[in-house]
């Protein structure tokens, strides 16, 4: 099971800056979950990518926008942003997103 | 936005006996997220799907197995699980799975 078990302790906190941090989960060539922590204020400014994605709020409160459209999202919450649709979010108050993409987020292992 | 966002207080919850229920959180054809609650004991028995899954462990303790081999998961601990693997969980102490299939199980939408 090499690789696709990931103990939490186990993985890397990166310091994205401006508050916030990420932790890449189990991830396979098909899918990869990552955690990103937001203190309240940062901000994941708007941006595309490819791969298909689902967001669903672990902790705290967010503002999240898909195509200009904005939703306020709290724990147990989730969206999904289509491949390349434009997308970012606001932290209302800290906390932490579980993200999943498909296929893998090649550009997060460099 | 429509069927993208989904507030986990819109969601339904589908009791799949011995001591599992489910809920459809966010999907589109490409991913779809659920919920799966255990009561302690309860199994997820040995079974395959061609989709690529990923787990991630809101709540609770479970043993996980994927192509017989077992690990013992917690709170924020993941893991993949391949198209067509074998695998299932016992619930080692009553919690949540969040699971999240691409492409979407088509399925559980029957």
């Amino acid at each position: 099971m090499e690789g696709l078990f990931k103990a939490h302790e186990d993985t890397v906190v990166k310091d994205l800056g401006g508050g916030t941090t990420r932790r890449i989960l189990a991830w396979n060539d098909q899918l990869m979950s990552v955690e990103v922590a937001f203190e309240t204020g940062a901000v994941g400014a708007d941006h595309t990518h490819p791969h298909t994605q689902l967001s669903y709020v672990l902790a705290g409160r967010f503002r999240y926008t898909v195509s200009g459209k904005s939703v306020e999202m709290k724990p147990g919450d989730s969206i999904v942003v289509p491949g390349n649709a434009v997308h970012g979010t606001v932290c209302l108050e800290a906390g932490t997103l579980l993200d999943v993409f498909t296929p893998a987020r090649e550009d997060f292992l460099k």
